[in-house]
């Protein structure tokens, strides 16, 4: 059985390991006040061209999301988010459990747009009786989104100056980050995300690492007592450090980004098969998702020697597939499945 | 300089960093439901005696008291505290952060009894407008203490059959279980905790593994849903498995035990050396913990060499410092720290 | 200027004012234990034809609903809603500042149906990662609806039977609930909502009284240490009387009918006067409040001499305004209205 | 039965009742916008000289207590309290279901002193780990506290210095703040509090309303959004003119005032005549509330003709307790109670 349902079915990329056991016997002191967070911090601030951000790190990713928007938000406040965001869809009310109402909003393969934005926010303000209402204070949008697509440039840069006009927070979930900066047609950068978001992190668990995700606060506003809150939603590790010594060794030599490229090259060959072979696709992307749609007999006889995740019945006959590749997918584990795929 | 701060300055024990690595390549399903999470519950639940009790893994200790206890309380309950506990003491306000008040109550070195507890609760009940006052329902108590100490079996059945008359949930912190089931004078096993308690946890965090914490909830009527918690708390980790693997290092060969036991040993011989100089103690312990007391001087004198940990302030001379041993300290650092009291 | 916009713009019914009076100095317990809140229950629960059920009084429906969701809810459930509803509309958040998500769903004139209700249960229990997204494990509805419109007895029996199958507490919102109980066309009675819902509230302010919206918990297993969270969510007057007083007022001698009947037969009058004139409808209702549509033109005309409600703007031209008719409307005010009407 | 338990047996100050009757079918806006709210602000700003500040109306004590300490605090932020404070004995844990902690203080008569908060904040930040315990960031006090006793001026100057020298918002509940005013001994005024501390309120509930409570927040910054935080909290009652009424009828003709001296003066009567009769007191205090200490057999007696209020054990054959008057207390009524602790 070869897993292509998500990219974290194996442990973390070599580097990683290779740096926990050589560093295992290090005396550091705890809780990410370490030489290896500090360094971390360096890299990722020099990446991002934004020497004065704060860099912090945490375990997962709903965690990261939950801490982010409640330390910025007052209790009559809400984020608005794709309907297909990961705090509407998957995190089990994480966000409304520390208080804030998600105001999904319909979304296009994963994405919103500015201007869905601000008619939410000026809906918000227009009403005589807003006090009634949860107030929109937050943007939450991913990259890549759930659906693996991306925003181009110029559309973030919309968002982000929707959001300044109207005092709206702009948070980035970055869980794929790197695969949606690497892929085709990509024309956003670190720096740009540092300049045109508030806060956005940097996701490790999907990308290579054991765990971990580093979350950059951009706007100095928003940077007081953050520490408090990381350590009240459970995400300050006593041994911090791993997390330091992970994201070094992501970002020294940058591995993040080399693992992203090839984890879209294994999708590039594997979405190509598909063109070929005359299959659909539910979204159309370019990173290291893929939403084929097969029949029921196809997905049956693929079930037998691949795990995918299912995604979408899209009619009675036919349904979409994710298939997600990742820095452990090989060239030969995808030749079997373009294989499997040739003989449906 | 060498760390005798606390017991998280290194990596992981041996046994776990070779496991994570030899099953690095291998696929799995994620969030806890992989082999290896299966195969640390059997091993738990095997020495907890305990067949039909519940085991889930989560990340660290403030997540994992968070989510236990707002699994559990209704909004206007709380939860009876030493108020020396850790929820009480060094969790940010995580417990009232889900809406609960911690209620303190005075310890001794770290120890609160069953009369105590019963106490508390008869005051609520016998109170004409209790409806007026957050309701006691659960008991957290920690084994060893915050402080190094150990309840006898004898007090713990005594908290146990108060909490039982009482209607009051008891739940067991075990950041440093294995410490007290392996110090001299400790009266009580795994199934005793599996007996007594409904809900506690196996630290692994504090005593060698990277991080993680083994919650076992033995009372049925406390696990409904409880996954759907987890998550929303942030403890659900994608790569589930890591927990496992390291439970499964930790309990397949009693490694956890001879983690403790060796702690233990070179805790002992840091203590006997201070008795022998004539240091006093702070608070009485077998475990891994020592609170010798030092002048201004000494203390001085050592934290050029060695970084320890300052307790509290005694008299306006001579303050307690923890001294903490793990499975990482060496009978050559041991030595290298007993010379130098003896040079005090 | 007259006020149509509401139902609530004068003080009090004058048989509550009455009552305040003449009790005015009598000196009673406090927080709901006083002879006149018995005296409230009592006539509250035979008229329900549910001698077991508990009643409580609160002072307003945000309050209302808050304490009752947040009383049956655990931390990872939500509760369904039309998405007209009063708890996804207008009240701030409340609900998800107790931790719990709102759940809207596409409503018809301001009802949802058994069968959508059945299509969420069955699509979180059916997904294989239900733990990672909201439990549904409540229902809300209006009775009668936001718009005004009313659910017949057998679209509450469904509902009702969908509930009890999928284990989901039925929540009956009644601020408004004797305009329907006495509308034209209502199928429903008190001992029906008795029998169907978990929970439900019969409302005072909004017909006749100062304040004041009585909860029934008809399902015992929901009744447990109610009274904290009336104390903890801040709806425990002191003088809890005042709430007692009230509801005997509008009970002893069905009073809460009569107003309603009043108000229905004012509304009756406008209604058919709009209908006559060809004005249409944004809903079809029965109850005390209408939606009739206008153009700007009308709109302006209006708003010299009538306080209406602005409801939704229908298209570029015409828009929608409520009018509502409440125990203090007069003939002379409606005969007023409907002489501008005429001359629109 | 005469009861003398506290200060909200019966219904409203006559001149309250008198101006709700006469506006009742007066058609006003809700929600706190009509014409006797906005007339009730300005007497109350014009008489705490602080034409500046912002004056909303709430329901009651635990709601207003509430909706301020969560609309200024962040998630780990919590809120220093006498041991004594309402908000840690009788509110059922609201700040913390609102996610905040209440810091107890031991107090003194149920005061505290400004170095006493000037010690707990400086504990916190001087600890290395200061971010893994609650931030103080507020203080909530008393006047008079819930023993009767009032802080002097001075003392609150240095309460109040303090704050603002550690960042600290001073809150002050003044649920019966006219009895504290009106006091002998009393050197606290209107503009005092509104100069002294951020924020506090000036309760109707036990002085004379039927309920409702007038929140001055004095402090610019805290003020955005205010009305939000009510109507989410339930605390924006639809027919808010009920609360700008009764608080017009209370400040229009100083009656608040009047009210406060007439119970103080019943009190003084009773208070002169247990000392006059040889009982010792719990509290010394000048304000409505007494605390004399009896025997088991005088209770038992006093209990055949009057309601007081136990207030806490004092040996094993005495008890304190509390005896309360309020504007409904005749000299006749203080009387018959005079008589029979003569006869005890």
């Amino acid at each position: 059985m070869i897993y292509f349902n998500c990219d974290y079915n194996e442990g973390a990329h070599p580097s990683i390991l290779h740096m926990l056991e050589e560093t295992n016997m290090e005396q550091t002191v705890g809780y990410g006040l370490d030489p290896y967070c500090e360094r971390a911090r360096e890299l990722i601030l020099e990446q991002c061209h934004a020497p004065e951000a704060e860099v912090h790190f945490l375990v997962g990713g709903t965690q990261t999301n939950t801490t982010a928007i409640s330390s910025v938000l007052r209790p009559h406040q809400g984020v608005i988010c794709p309907d297909s965001g990961h705090i509407q869809v998957h995190e089990t009310g994480a966000i409304e459990a520390c208080g804030h109402r998600v105001i999904p909003v319909p979304s296009k393969a994963g994405k919103i747009s500015g201007e869905q934005i601000e008619e939410v926010w000026r809906g918000h303000w227009e009403d005589e009786v807003h006090e009634h209402m949860v107030q929109p204070k937050m943007v939450y949008i991913s990259y890549p989104t759930e659906y693996g697509t991306l925003y181009s440039l110029n559309e973030l840069e919309e968002i982000s100056s929707v959001c300044r006009r109207c005092g709206l927070i702009l948070y980035l979930d970055g869980a794929r980050l790197g695969y949606g900066l690497c892929a085709k047609g990509n024309t956003l950068s670190l720096p740009d995300l540092a300049r045109l978001c508030d806060i956005f992190y940097i996701g490790g668990t999907k990308q290579g690492a054991l765990f971990g995700e580093a979350l950059v606060i951009a706007n100095p506003l928003l940077r007081e007592d953050f520490r408090y809150l990381i350590k009240q939603k459970g995400g300050m590790l006593a041994k911090g450090r791993l997390l330091g010594i992970q994201f070094v060794a992501l970002f020294q030599d940058r591995v993040y980004f080399e693992i992203a490229r090839h984890a879209n090259e294994m999708a590039d060959k594997i979405r190509e098969a598909c063109v070929r072979l005359g299959f659909s696709f539910l979204f159309e992307t370019t990173t290291n998702q893929i939403f084929p749609i097969f029949t029921k007999d196809q997905i049956k006889k693929l079930e037998k020697e691949f795990n995918l995740s299912f995604w979408e019945k899209v009619d009675e006959e036919r349904s979409a597939m994710r298939i997600c590749t990742s820095w452990a997918s090989t060239e030969e584990m995808v030749d079997i499945l373009i294989e499997a795929l040739e003989q449906l």
